[in-house]
């Protein structure tokens, strides 16, 4: 028996992960696309705004309110920090939400207002299936908080360390290598082409970006031992992907680790542990929901170095949240999903 | 009834057109991978030469012979020049043969032995569905060319006019902007990344590169006037995607230029005529079997200029093979193939 | 006996031109550095707007007036559209005032007002020395109009054939793929590193960007032919540097042709005819004043091409400014600049 | 009375470090320009190799001798690893030979042998005059070694830190992001623009890479303390430059270590420390001998992170070879050297 196709609404459609949720619907076997919305962008047509969706180029956006994105089976949000709450609560209970946005991921409100300021809205389930027991808590959500792009890769990086115990939490350094769609797509300066063409910069440097405490959030979950991140961020030439670059004391082997790793991600469908030898390039991932992880460590230093690789709009946004729908919906996690990248 | 799997082999499968074939493949419904061979990389992984393709990972590479692209129902060939020809006739004349090289496209041997030298194969049904009458050649051959890439979009982006007789032939000038790709995966020191990145540069200039007589050749199948073409190509820094700005004396208005333009594709499902004033961006068809295009009328100027995108790994070679497969399997000839792109 | 240096204000040293200018005056053996202004941005650092500018790191800006630009022997001009005039006559006739803007490098009222609208504000010495005559009108000049980056490359990779006559101007294309900041600084959503990285695109199409007169103007100037010009700019992933591809109709050979731009640029100082068979590239000007050109013939097409590249900024905008300055100011005419490129 | 010029050849001269030293030589006051040599690119000419050198285009290049390199009161080495000492020690001893290679970088053999294989040549001065003691042991010196990419970067970014005690040696953590350049011109594959644009990739990760050695020698000579370090290059997309992220464990504040920091590089005419807030980017020092540096304090973490920027091919190579130049030579150690970067 056919099932009826579920309908999605994308509110936020004009901005960069309104436009990966699209671009993945786009081929998902059994999910139709109803409203698509914005906010200064509403009146405009998809095919001026997002030309790359060419089935989409005649819609036209309506605004974001909760009677456009009404009568859809899932909603995505899309939309600026501080907006979703209205939204959401103003759709039915039974109507799958699915925040791509920050506003939801944090638990503690102490960090919430330390790294975002105002009012903490609360959280929702969070959206990382591959974390331990998340999963289930995802099947039949209602609710549900995408990662940030940053977090989901440098958390799956460590996540087998960390919950392996092989590590010592408390001197963890991430360096996580960016490009620019994941800043979004408001025109600021420092985000021109001119800037950013030919350059790679830090910024939040010093434990201030606001994906720190989410990093620290998950891999606390995964032992009781005192968990200590530094985090920075670069901006590199590219449009998309975040190489992580994941390090900690540890006294295991290389073979040891990368065993560890092999158990861990055995069967997830999207972590792709590389060859021994192989390491991480953003390229691979392009366009897929893969990420690609090695791990090995430095005996001279005395470090587990891992890295990885993700497409921070797609497995890093919008194809977490089309495999998030997939579970909430009780589709296969991984329908209108690949592993295959978009190289060279 | 489900009607069993074709089966497809990809030889050249570690350069540039034969991973796109696979990528493509990858995601078709009515196709399954069988052999995959190389020359001087048999023996390997596609794990660490193509580690986009994680699926197939573990596959190794065996020999380019006709003995290992025995038995499968469609062999690709994403070989060197000057080599297609002892494989393809060693493969019974049953088996579809795509063959993504130059060795068949051109029909006339001095055009050959002047551009390419040597001497001249022969020429297979020419795999440009969209040009006039072609789409019924390719149902059911056995043996095709697939068009080079700087043809395929500079042929599109006139055909309408040509064919309609609006442009003076005689006075055609293309400038076609080309990311690096098209250069092949072998390494020479001027596609180093060092070299490209932050430069554009010309070559081939003055008529000599070889994709001149087949742009001639394809627009000159569509009239009986006089085509005289300047063609120069332009390598630019970026990895994927062709712009073409195509121009030709004219005395129509713009209005009439789109109008036929718009004619012409209206039932072609790869081609994208663009909205009135939105002009073609790679980007925007990166990944996909689309080429976007636009034209208009600098009066000035007495010119018509069309400008068309494309990627020239996909629709450009291993997107046109796989349509052109489709036709000579008797497959929806979508199948497979998308017009959605990867922005940003 | 040593002359004591001369004093150069730079108005707009927050933006791209001023920027550049700056950067080539702090290297400029007869010029010292007074005021430099900015408007939104007065009041900041130079450290924090042009970290590039160590010497300069903590400069304050000042706000644009004819106050802060007074009492100094040359000021440089990198204002928006339509702000020049007003700056310009408030300071002293004697004062040599240097316009990077366009406001004042057309001749043609009625073409000012098609291209740019509002008022046409007068014309000034036209500042590209090496057009015939041009170089003695620009000496002692004290109010100069910076061309267009456009029209400087367009207008040299032509100059030699439509002065000598050897092709048909009346059927003259222009295709030029230029980098990014030739749009400026000032954030625009399509200038977006997002947006621009992996993508080539076209703009102004059909001749309508407002380089167009000013290249026809100039060279009409070198012939009593008609001169009809097709001109597409191009978008391309880099950040400087344009590479213009000219082509029109001929007769002569290639040998001939080589021979008349050799002749006409032989004692050019920053225009670099290239050895035969070696083709421009953007990157080997970058940073440099240097314009380097090549030319051949189609015979198959009956075209001349030539391509030239040139540093958008540089000899396109601020070494321009820099070299007119030493004109009028009776220096050297190649103090401070280079024909040594940043490569790669 | 004005001193004769002193005169350099440059052994390498078709690769990146070569051509670097010739553009900074050919706008050096006190030097003039003899031999240029190359191995199997010599016969040719530069204006075909090294087309941005326009003053040298008609140089022919030479083979590399000692004979070739005889009678010059400086020679640069930009050879192949294990070249440089057998044209060494043909030379005079009162030249001043200066090797841009590794081969005389490190002190330990064992340390050599593990990470170079083969037998260790010895050790030359160092040439990091930044590094306390170091600018009196290279003047008047006729043998140096030039520091590698890295470990300059990685060396200025902790010096401070480590000569004061104020952070944990053996924690140290650094993950250097460079461009493509470092790995120099010899085509490979994973080095062409094809693979490079848009993607990001980790190497030589685990503490293989061979400037690990040499940056823990460098730190090392400023402490009693024992050093251990992390150290994983990335390979981004632009063709020059190095960001270095460093850290280690600390007590200190940011404005402790800001303090100190200043305090450290006050004098150094090609340091410079970034206002407080500001954090480096490549862009800013492309093309100059600059190095801009941050530091802060992520207390949370518990670590002390400076952050530095640096030009591989300039203050990375051939800027420090001529900086290095300048003190045997007793010349002014900034002669013919700019902190003024080209941005963008």
């Amino acid at each position: 028996m056919h099932m009826s196709k579920r309908r999605a609404a994308v509110a936020g459609a004009s901005g960069y992960a309104g436009g990966e949720v699209l671009r993945l619907l786009l081929s998902h076997p059994d999910v139709e696309i109803g409203a698509v919305t914005a906010g200064s962008n509403a009146g405009e047509r998809l095919g001026v705004l997002q030309p790359h969706l060419v089935p989409l180029a005649d819609r036209v956006l309506e605004d974001t309110t909760p009677e456009t994105l009404a009568g859809h089976d899932v909603v995505f949000l899309g939309l600026p920090h501080g907006q979703s709450a209205v939204i959401a609560n103003a759709l039915p209970e039974e109507t799958v939400v699915i925040d791509c946005g920050a506003d939801f991921r944090l638990t503690d409100s102490a960090a919430w207002e330390k790294f975002y300021g105002g009012e903490h809205a609360g959280s929702w389930p969070y959206g990382l299936p591959e974390l331990d027991g998340q999963r289930d808590k995802l099947a039949h959500a209602t609710r549900i908080a995408v990662p940030g792009c940053y977090p989901t890769v440098s958390t799956l990086a460590l996540a087998p360390a960390v919950a392996a115990g092989i590590i010592d939490a408390t001197g963890i350094v991430v360096v996580a290598a960016s490009g620019t769609s994941g800043a979004g797509k408001a025109p600021k300066p420092h985000l021109l082409g001119s800037e950013v063409m030919g350059s790679a910069s830090a910024y939040g440097v010093g434990g201030t970006h606001r994906h720190t405490p989410e990093i620290v959030q998950n891999l606390s979950g995964l032992t009781d031992a005192e968990v200590r991140l530094s985090f920075t961020p670069l901006l590199v030439p590219m449009p998309r992907g975040i190489l992580a670059t994941c390090s900690a004391p540890t006294t295991v082997t290389a073979e040891e680790a990368y065993a560890t790793y092999e158990k861990a991600f055995a069967d997830e469908p999207f972590v792709h542990l590389l060859p021994a030898g192989v390491w991480p390039q953003t390229k691979s991932v392009i366009g897929s929901n893969a990420i690609h992880v090695q791990v090995t460590v430095d005996e001279d230093a005395g470090r587990l170095v891992a890295v990885a690789a993700v497409d921070n709009l797609a497995k890093g946004t919008g194809g977490a949240a089309v495999q998030c729908m997939n579970l909430a919906l009780g589709l296969d996690e991984t329908a209108g999903l690949s592993t295959v990248g978009i190289a060279p």
